[in-house]
């Protein structure tokens, strides 16, 4: 029979995300509440390898629900990939007396703890913490609603030049492989253009639309791209292809960059992270041990990490054709 | 057979909320794209029986999206709870030429549009458009997001002074007859007690939970009130309460008030608001002709009237389960 | 022939106000460049009474710039006001090894300081911190930029409810004795009025005033009023008054309260504060002992205490004229 | 004898900033104010030559203080650089009937201004509209405290991630010729470093004091960059060259780009170009015809517009000091 569950420790990995304090925060109080002894794990898998851990109680963790970034750090490991790095963040989590481990983190995070379970049989619930909100078997993840206002607040600053120049703007927003957040973005922004990667819209296409808007009396114009859309992955190229292809018009371009991963967690993800935290930590008093949190409909489920690493979450076409009525 | 849809009147009504205008704005331009008329009614359900109208194309609607209240103003109307009036506004309509009424507001308005489609057999699609998120059928009303971060942000600030002076602040948010906002900006601002009008804690209670969280070290501390709280609704009387009753406490209250209504809308409100104009006109399309937009596990739905004002949406346990345990 | 400096301490006293911790840093890291010793007072003039002293290095103050509040948190003290207390904080201080003191506060403190330089010949230096911008001696005080945009920032969204509605607003802002904060924050938002404590309106003008903006065509209003105005010190009653006296308005108030101390600092807030806690050590340095560090036409000057605590900031003429001219 | 004032023209131009709205609005209910009529034109010098206006009175710039971007919009005008522009712009005042202008801009629109001056004798008041506060003359632009509050804000976003990572960030911000933005924002977000082009670090300086901070302790570092610095041009350059020489360091670059020209403007920024349109109209009134308004010592100056054009306006060498401290 399992030993009684008794000390969790909790880390966060990958890129960071608004509202991984947050998370931290729930599963530390939640661990308090329930009794449970907490350590924290600094600078995420590597921490764990080099046994930078910490004691965490209901106090180490005021006044930080409303900080954006990790506390606890994160870092990406390489040592991690590797047998003998996994032996030994096994050890330290048996010499610190660690009973289970709750990751937040994106996919990768979650492919090497679902190996880890694997080999050591040892508890791991995961967060889903991403920007990006690519993680199949949850709705949102930890920091996507963050992100999203972030972006639209830029856009809204770049449209009051653009209107006041009637200039068209090419604006990067982070989604290597999804468009999640370019898509909702661009809609909250009311873009007039959205380039995602799961739609390959190709040049000309974005030319004849291009017209179409100068032709209904639009005078300056925005168009989100995806890092990883294929026309808008060079950015800059694209620009100057707009600018052959359309005359008179002045094409300008702004990358967004890491603005978008931080900044202090709206209400929404805070809520969520601190949902997701309690949850974490009752599936392992239950018995949960190869699970990633999720919310579905507005609650929270336990989802597999095979089912949550297998493939990404799908773009929703209904906001796909939102998105083109409403840039009409 | 029913005339074929041509002309679609929108309105707002009653309180306004962040996102209407981009809702106003997605039902216009929905409009164009189906190549329907679009007349905008000023002033709600009382510029419909003044005939306050206005003719809507998709260019009218122009940076809207990202601006806060609404442009086509909202008020409250007595003549509409009258027969008479509401017979001038069904002859503006017939007189205008208009097939169908998009009206967004909360549930005082479906009530009056419920009435209104029994009496004239006239076609209304609503959205639900209310800060307060109290609106039976969907999960999320047109501005609930964007109160909870104004709220959030507000109490960040307090905070801030709260923990420089070893303070305890009962901070008033909207909310007469539901906790929706004080229980999810309370989570989400990490507050130390949260009174909603659902559950009366009873003001012993309450002291007792403020004296073990002294004991437990925590030097300041938030106390989020719904308006319509049992012991919170006379806010000022529960704050000479507290110090009468925990000595050495300096008691200092917040009332939010109206900038909770204001503000630029967020992303998560701006895409709502948008996919649901865009479903709305596609309803009234489908010849609906007297349902609610809803969203239900993110998808758009249809919520009859009758079911969307038979009762109030409830507060979720697991909330407050939350707000438990990460005030711990 | 004084002593050599070689340790500094650091406290803020009474209200907070954002850029406080960007000051303490300034004054720190200032140390650290020069070689000094510095420890931080927790807690205000109480503090040093009760000798809740730390060591402050170049690190300790990192990350801090951006936090509202402030980190060694302030207090009201009773006991500085009795010799014996003042007594015991010089004994600490001597027996702390601290040769001069920067104090962080609003006229009251510097007033305490002032004492205590004569009583004990202990060098201090003041660097006025406070939203209300009263200081004598300085052009601006640290926090009040940022206080100014927290006011701005919450009138913006008030506005877009009162459009929304035609209604008249009543928003109090801080300022006891002087309407700097309405002054400015007024102009800013483009409000219709503005009461304060420097110039008595009267409500029969304001009346006459409020039916010019009628008839100019003016269909909301916004009146920002000084919580030390006197006819708008209760601000309730002034409501009643509007609407008896004027029909057919919808008059709210809102008292925007403890928000307008909080916030994460402007960035004029944050270079002021560095500027003067750099000024500050500079000063002691060069053997200053009874000043406050002051901005005067942009750059940093020495006031004698006694210059600053005598009078008031005046309010600026031209800034009443501008905002006759454009609230038309 | 000239002719009495009746009519005044107003224009944004060159860049647009944060505020212009806010300055037009003051121009336009001054002149309503003073019983003149005033005219927008609109897309700057070259709506001037295309005769593009429209009569503006009080009621016109209603609910515009708070918008950023200039609803006149701006343009860059070819053909005001021609004689023949020029006395095409001049005819159209004539026939207009106008007998003053107010133009809005930095010191390509003033060099502009001053020309047409001297050929038509022409009456113009200039206003400082620039986020780059590179207007020799006054103390601050209408734009420039906005600007730094938009790029602090950004930076404390990027500083969540930098922290999360221990990672070296290089953040490019406008200002080609001045490092007015870059020292202040810097200052204001607790930048490591600050390259100006007022100032050339070379790269092995640099290097030098990022090892220094290296060896302080700092775990993560902040660069901010000024477009036009020597080493800081080729940004992309700059970050292998530190990636290069600095082992184990994990380099991004993010450029602000045109984010930081929009946004609702500060207050300050609100009171200054309020003050500013007053002022404008006050000089013309006055007989005033070839000057600019500026701030000095927080007073309304009047600077000729050869004195404003001649030279830039200087970095000040104590925020180069205070930089250096306060980074330590």
């Amino acid at each position: 029979m399992a030993k009684k569950l008794q000390k969790i420790a909790v880390l966060t990995s990958g890129g960071d995300s608004p509202g991984m304090n947050a998370a931290i925060r729930a599963v530390v109080r939640s661990c308090a509440y329930h009794g449970l002894e907490c350590v924290g794990v600094f600078r995420g898998l590597q921490g764990l390898i080099e046994g930078d851990f910490k004691m965490l109680d209901a106090r180490s963790v005021k006044n930080l629900i409303n900080r954006g970034g990790t506390f606890l750090k994160s870092a990406r490991s390489k040592d991690f990939h590797e047998k003998e790095g996994r032996e030994k963040a096994h050890l330290n989590l048996v010499n610190e007396g660690v009973d289970a481990l709750v990751v937040i983190g994106g996919d990768g995070t979650f492919r090497g703890a679902s190996i880890f379970i694997k080999e050591f049989n040892f508890p791991i619930v995961g967060l889903p913490g991403t920007i990006d909100n690519d993680i199949h078997g949850t709705d949102n993840t930890i920091g996507f609603d963050t992100a999203l206002n972030t972006v639209v607040e830029a856009i809204d600053k770049i449209r009051d030049t653009a209107n006041s120049h009637n200039r068209l703007f090419l604006v990067e927003v982070m989604g290597r492989d999804a468009g999640h957040i370019a898509l909702n973005a661009g809609i909250g922004a009311g873009a007039e253009e959205i380039l995602i990667p799961e739609e390959d819209m190709g040049k000309d296409r974005l030319i004849e639309s291009l017209e179409r808007s100068r032709k209904s009396g639009k005078t300056s114009s925005i168009i989100v791209v995806s890092e990883g859309d294929q026309i808008g992955k060079n950015i800059f190229e694209l620009a100057e292809f707009i600018k052959t292809n359309m005359e008179g018009y002045d094409v300008r371009v702004t990358v967004l960059g890491h603005v978008q991963r931080g900044g202090s967690p709206s209400c929404y993800d805070r809520v969520l992270a601190s949902r997701m935290g309690v949850a974490a930590v009752d599936a392992l008093l239950d018995g949960k041990r190869d699970i990633m949190i999720g919310t579905q409909n507005n609650k929270m489920v336990h989802v597999s990490f095979e089912e949550a690493i297998k493939e990404q979450q799908k773009i929703d076409l209904e906001l796909i054709r939102v998105a083109d009525i409403t840039s009409i």
